[in-house]
């Protein structure tokens, strides 16, 4: 979906796309660093790194101290996603010739460790009183996003996958990563812990809820504000929460009706498309995922309210509403 | 070859190995650290670690507090490994199937990835004081590493390699993990930072010399006593320092002879090893790798004299010695 975040946002993003801007990430031999390169400047949208700066700010830190961090955020998300990309064998990223199709698989390989390294290595730039504790996160946070990573390669091959499975693979993939970015930003700002927990939990929660929104409008968004191909998923017989929900409630009849639907989907995709969403609404999972959405909602929005920090909070509280595209 | 190390190496592997047998490296997805323990626990040779050790003992180091940072290393030197098998398209690794052909090419790379992070994770186990200096060391070898494995990879579709490119490679790729063990070995006992550096160097050179010794003796090597199949890099068309020096010094004429004689090499592997082994003995490349693998033995040593610490040199000279089969 189209990502509205806020003015509070939209500072910070022009602060890190400063400091990004003076950052060289070239070296030798060449073949090595290029893809760096390529990838770190194939237009993302910052979303982390801003993150890092706005917890930053709430809890009264220094941007020029903490900017070492947010792209460490960065460069870390980008590493993910070049190896993810040659696990998925994607050809495209951000509308570009993904790293291992534009070079190689090997490229995409060493340069993506190299990426890894660097976020690091960003680290190494912190004052040292905050480095134990920056550390201790990225690895925390690293090795959460490899599960996630394996996670969503074992469902693949799985035939009974859960909700509860299904949300804990997108917390440890993408929504984990949205709140380790506040959690550092609020470390950078020497935040009380029990406050920076928080943190790191709201952002948690709200990126569950926004990718449960994602896999709902996937399905039933509106085309003209939906970014990408509305039906996209089902199309692709993605195991989306959607998906998932929906095996769950079928009897026997209804699943081996649902496996011969699937067997001749490619033959009239447009009918399947059809036959799937119908399914959908007839048992409620339209419904089910919007409620369920909103309870991850509702958590963050409880997680940010109980923290303390000397700033404002209402940046954070915009950029959630803004993002699930909702009031409090 | 056959690598002896000596008694005071025997101490700090065996301290290691118990250390490391209480480690669990279990988790969950099992799928994703099932190779972690697979390669780990493969029988390496962990010469690294111990060279942690030995180098905390020469400084008057604590060997407990140095532990954690011995098993980056040895971590660090594996998660290489499975990747390099991957770019190498290896079949096998100490005699056993490399991770991507026991697993599968995404377990290799999504393990690998955890296997980088878990080196920096023994990092968290270290005192607070001595991580930003692990970290940043770490960091270092790390890019270092992967600049090697490059080198490596681009020197296989380049024509004109020169020896001190043979040589930048093989010190990125192999040697300065060596001279970087040894480093955080030091670092971790509060060394002195001149004479932390003087003992990486003596790792360093010590490794490069160990790399040409090891391209010699798979050419002329005494059969019963070198561990690998004498003549190995030839009849793999390896671009060892041999190589390349021989190319160096052929006519037109000569590399033309060279070129034809590689082309039906297939037909007859032993006429074309016994040719090459002529042909470098003719050119005098048996005598002038020996003298490089002795320019650097030599400089190792000098090193390690110039470098002040307050135990005993004995048991790292006594290495070095044992490595190159000589004597001061």
């Amino acid at each position: 979906m189209e990502i509205s975040t806020g003015k509070g946002f939209a500072k910070h993003l022009e602060y890190f796309e400063d400091y990004l801007s003076k950052v060289s990430f070239k070296g030798d031999p060449t073949m090595l660093y290029e893809p760096v390169e390529y990838i770190l400047l194939s237009g993302g949208k910052r979303i982390r790194p801003a993150l890092v700066l706005m917890a930053n700010e709430m809890f009264g830190g220094n941007p020029k101290e903490a900017l070492p961090a947010a792209l460490a955020v960065e460069v870390f998300h980008n590493f993910s996603l070049v190896h993810d990309d040659v696990m998925d064998k994607a050809p495209l990223r951000r509308g570009k010739p993904t790293v291992h199709e534009k070079f190689n698989l090997n490229t995409a390989i060493l340069s993506g460790d190299l990426m890894l390294i660097m976020a690091y290595q960003c680290l190494d730039q912190l004052e040292a009183e905050y480095i134990p504790e920056a550390l201790n996160t990225l690895n925390r946070i690293a090795e959460e996003v490899c599960q996630g990573q394996q996670r969503d390669m074992d469902f693949e091959s799985r035939n009974e996958v859960s909700t509860e499975e299904y949300i804990l693979m997108i917390e440890q993939k993408t929504s984990a990563l949205l709140g380790v970015s506040m959690r550092l930003g609020a470390i950078m700002a020497k935040a009380e812990k029990k406050h920076a927990i928080l943190l790191e939990q709201f952002g948690r929660e709200l990126g569950i809820s926004f990718q449960l929104m994602d896999d709902y409008l996937d399905c039933f968004g509106d085309p003209a504000t939906f970014g990408k191909q509305v039906g996209g998923d089902i199309l692709q017989h993605k195991k989306t929460w959607l998906w998932i929900a929906c095996q769950a409630l079928l009897g026997q009849e209804e699943k081996e009706h649902f496996e011969h639907q699937e067997l001749k989907s490619k033959d009239d995709p447009q009918a399947w498309l059809n036959y799937v969403l119908n399914l959908y609404r007839e048992k409620g999972i339209d419904n089910a995922v919007r409620k369920e959405a909103n309870n991850y909602f509702e958590k963050a929005i409880s997680s940010l309210e109980k923290l303390e920090c000397p700033n404002s909070k209402e940046p954070m509280f915009d950029l959630a509403e803004k993002l699930l595209n909702r009031t409090r």
